[in-house]
């Protein structure tokens, strides 16, 4: 199966290695004559760049996204819109001692054995860099279903956690901060946690939660492609996530149905929101709220021991960039993947009634 | 889109409300030559069915299930499998009531928005009893790979929690006990805590783990197709269910890179685990391990306000047969869903190397 | 891959063989609240029926459907819809040599050398048996496209040809005559060839018309997903086709581009019809109209020498029923095959256009 | 839906329209370890390429293709292939009438009818120069599937029609010619007449026939995804194609089933091969052979009456270069559409046993 397209409808198809030419994909099923945004476009590629501040990896890379198709005179056009990222430094000079190393939580060994081969080049297919063509992708579905606004931020740092519940969130304040935590104290700690972990050498893991206002009612196809369902499995196919919980999530596997309940007001709207705006795999209104949590990153600058491909010890010694926290930089790739899938589903559902 | 279909290479197609004539599935692209045990299929049946124990639904369903096709002198000759289960209880006079009005934190209203039509007879298509279609097609699919064994268990009931690490467990004692936990005296709190629960007409959530031993290494198709997005899709397909995570989950969020990596032994094993047996998206012939949480059950035997379909102000009085946890019935549905997605994942690996 | 499901947002996956215990299928994604005319399909069913002549073979089935789900109170519910045909007549006694035997240009060949089995009983998943779940969901589909009329007719048996345009014949008199031409004269030569060809244990083949009337305008999804190829898959899915041509089809290939584009008439429509109703893979408003070629059967009552299932000669000596011509029972399998994906189109074009 | 993507296991997604920047693809599920023929997909791009002799058209494009992702040191990584064909000749200047008529039998009308918008620049998206990116994934295709030899030719043009049977043609002088046809004097007719139609300002409309060698016994997907269905729709998916026929076609349907009938030789071969190479949708190894039917080109160099897009009557007066024939351009991308269909069912078919 090839599993780089993700989609029904609307179906993105990438491909690109951090160290290869280029990297792109192919967005179809955008319907024709929607006017692009294209600095929309270019904010969300801002905000997922390496080097944009002193708690991100100080790697290089320049992100501008070239259209190719799909697009005339500003709009869509109903067909297939192509597109590409350079990539300027392709230096696989750097990477004499990786080529030989199984690098310990990355997937080196498992893509060695998959495929009995191995893009040694900076991870090839398996870097991080592949979701510069996810958030391009995602910036336009936005643009597919405007009254609905998608807005991630950091609540979880380490073992520092935002307590402020989401729909108390001030949303306007995410990127008042290097760290896009909407809490200014805690942001400043969670600054301060990661540089302390990037002196070290270290890497830290952390959470991203996103809020969804403005979802029409009717999204979701049960019983497998439930909505929540559509969004874990986006939401897991970003690198280094470990968790995935929306709506009440795992605290409310501990509550009683009476406490759990979501009673509804007279006009259809709920007095609670423990449903996380999906009720039986369809959006009822509410709002969407989910969490995601990611692993810290396996790169680190301090020696590890491990195998190499004859299953030989080495030691693994690397320098230079690395990124100590990805939390700051999925933001907008957490809300690239959750757009992608709110707009597929919102175009599957106008077929669902003559 | 048609939402009721499952898997890729090997595919579930499902149908079936709960009180229509019968339920059931076509299970497409099973390879030939399988020799078929029906005795773990209906042992997976059991497993689900209501009215089990004390601590489940008392509603009498009988879960036999018939093979209308795609299996021949007891073996799989390759083409689709048909199978239906028949409802032997159709009351549609129980639901007068829960005709007019919408039970808060079911799937009544949003069903109702979006088809603008609505199966009241006890949930239609969005009640639970669509799973028992997905534990006969589970059961073969774990036949697919007879060397992995999926083994799921409570491992939580409201706020009760077992500890124990999923390595440390004893698997062999999950059916020991109605409510399937592992460790017996928590086994006991739990069974009293749901009995508590039940008497006060009250229902509570919980948590299913599951551990999944021999998989072979290579299963997975990143970027959008890694083993642990379809895993969360599977699961977050099943009712009620609020959360996922695997490997170090949640808690890997909150440590550092030092801590969390997963470093060789030199047999290209692994002496920790937090990875959760996959990497890159890719098994690494570790185990895998997850948890699933499943909120408590939206019909309570207490009264609760609500609203009808013209949205005025009614009160549901329901009386009967309740679930008061789904958790311990739904340990053979999460085993289902994972052996759907391994296999499936299992034939498509076939296809990476000439 | 799951072979067994045909289509996109409408979609209906099916299973079944000749001498199993029942056929049947899963149509998903039927929008809500189309009310079923149980008649149509009936009548569908009637058509397609055996030994509903003397032109046919004298098998008796009894191709009543069950519907299981998805239908309340005569409505779609917006769910999938199962159903299910009985086989009433499982004599599996009655193959004793074909069991051993391959019979030529049966699939009895390849089905054994693809899943190393066979099931022997009457062609087992290879009968044209299935094709009665394709009429059932087939016979909903034009329901959901109401205003456009899809009606085959047979246009050839063997040598004999009606010459009559498709825009000039009567399609009124389709059902006037058992083997389903609508012209009188031509009718009665077929059925008196046919009736020769099966008095001497003899098959023959055949060609199916279609004529769509009333399309939609936008229908198609290029590059790959154009209307004609999603039309000629569908076609192709069906046993014995062997071609398909539509619009000129291979006469249009002898034409000069002078003789064959399609003028326009100020309003839109075409002065000819050359097209078929199809440009660059969409509808234009015009009539679609194509042909089916279909071999004739393969099973003869007459010896024919063949091989085993160890490669050693044996004969086969056929005797009793079979169908000495397949076209006319084709006709409302072609009708069928062509609503879904009218009627899959119909939906997808709804997400063309915010 | 999202109509730009072809295939499943191996599956091209691709984009551009005739005067964006460039057109590409992704291919993705290619099995990793594949020591690419760069010069042998060069050598299709050549048969594809406008200008290569005086009978098609002189428009100037260079195909050369560029790799970007999913080749490392020469050989598939089991990733995504991405690629890129850039236009050189950007002129939308040329299109100054056609940018408000609707050519007859153009998509021009169409596409404006379903988008709500056209991209009047020589075709944009359904101009046939889209297809150079089908012959790069199927020129890769064919390497999948190494021993499988995929030879198409023009059987047609016009009236003229090579009688010659497919199994006595001498594939080896296809490329003697340049209308590639393998029978020299047939083919010097069939240049002939081509040149009378071109210097009349005329098209004309023809046939590739193609036959492929060497074809596993067992690929198929019954009952919908028949071997013969997909390559249906892999031919019809390619513009101007009327018809497809394959085995012994239209003529077939004439026959009588004990003149059609395959009889078995002792090893399992057949003394005949009306079958085409299938059996109940699966390849049984003979060869497999088809006709393609393309209409005359739309475009022509000669006064048209139309309207535009505001439905009132213009002159088209077209000048300058076009395809007289498409036929002996359209071999290579019959070939790549066909070795698309076959290494995807070659690795499906992987799966069918374990």
């Amino acid at each position: 199966m090839a599993g780089n397209t993700f989609g029904n409808i609307l179906k993105v198809s990438t491909f690109g290695e951090s160290h290869g030419v280029a990297l792109g994909g192919v967005l179809d099923g955008v319907p024709a004559g929607i006017e692009i945004d294209f600095d929309a476009i270019d904010y969300d590629l801002q905000r997922r760049k390496p080097g944009q501040s002193k708690i991100t990896t100080q790697r290089k890379e320049d992100d501008g996204v070239e259209f190719l198709s799909g697009i005339f005179e500003g709009k869509t056009t109903g067909t297939s819109i192509g597109y590409i990222i350079k990539n300027k430094n392709q230096r696989s000079g750097d990477y004499g001692d990786i080529a030989k190393a199984y690098r310990p939580s990355h997937a080196d060994f498992t893509y060695d054995q998959k495929y009995g081969f191995r893009d040694f080049r900076g991870g090839g297919r398996s870097s991080a860099r592949e979701t510069a063509i996810r958030v391009v992708a995602g910036a336009i579905a936005k643009q597919i279903i405007p009254d609905t606004s998608i807005k991630a931020y950091v609540s979880g740092v380490g073992e520092l956690k935002l307590k402020t519940p989401y729909n108390e969130v001030d949303l306007t304040k995410v990127e008042s901060n290097i760290v896009r935590c909407p809490d200014t104290d805690m942001a400043d700690k969670m600054v301060n946690l990661i540089n302390e972990v990037r002196l070290a050498g270290d890497t830290i893991g952390g959470v991203v939660s996103c809020v969804i206002d403005g979802t029409p009612i009717g999204l979701g196809e049960p019983v497998f492609d439930r909505l929540q369902a559509e969004l874990a499995k986006a939401m897991f196919s970003i690198n280094a996530v470990k968790g995935f919980e929306y709506g009440s999530g795992f605290e409310g596997s501990k509550l009683r149905g009476s406490q759990h309940n979501d009673l509804f007001n007279l006009d259809g709207t709920t007095k609670t929101n423990n449903s996380g705006g999906i009720q039986g795999g369809i959006s009822n209104g509410e709002q969407i709220y989910f969490n995601v949590a990611f692993k810290p990153v396996a790169t680190l600058l301090m020696p590890q021991i491990t195998i190499d491909q004859n299953f030989k010890e080495v030691e693994l010694n690397p320098k230079g960039r690395h990124d100590p926290c990805v939390v700051p930089r999925a933001v907008p790739i957490v809300e690239a993947m959750a757009a992608l899938v709110l707009a597929d589903y919102f175009l599957i559902n106008k077929t669902r009634r003559i």
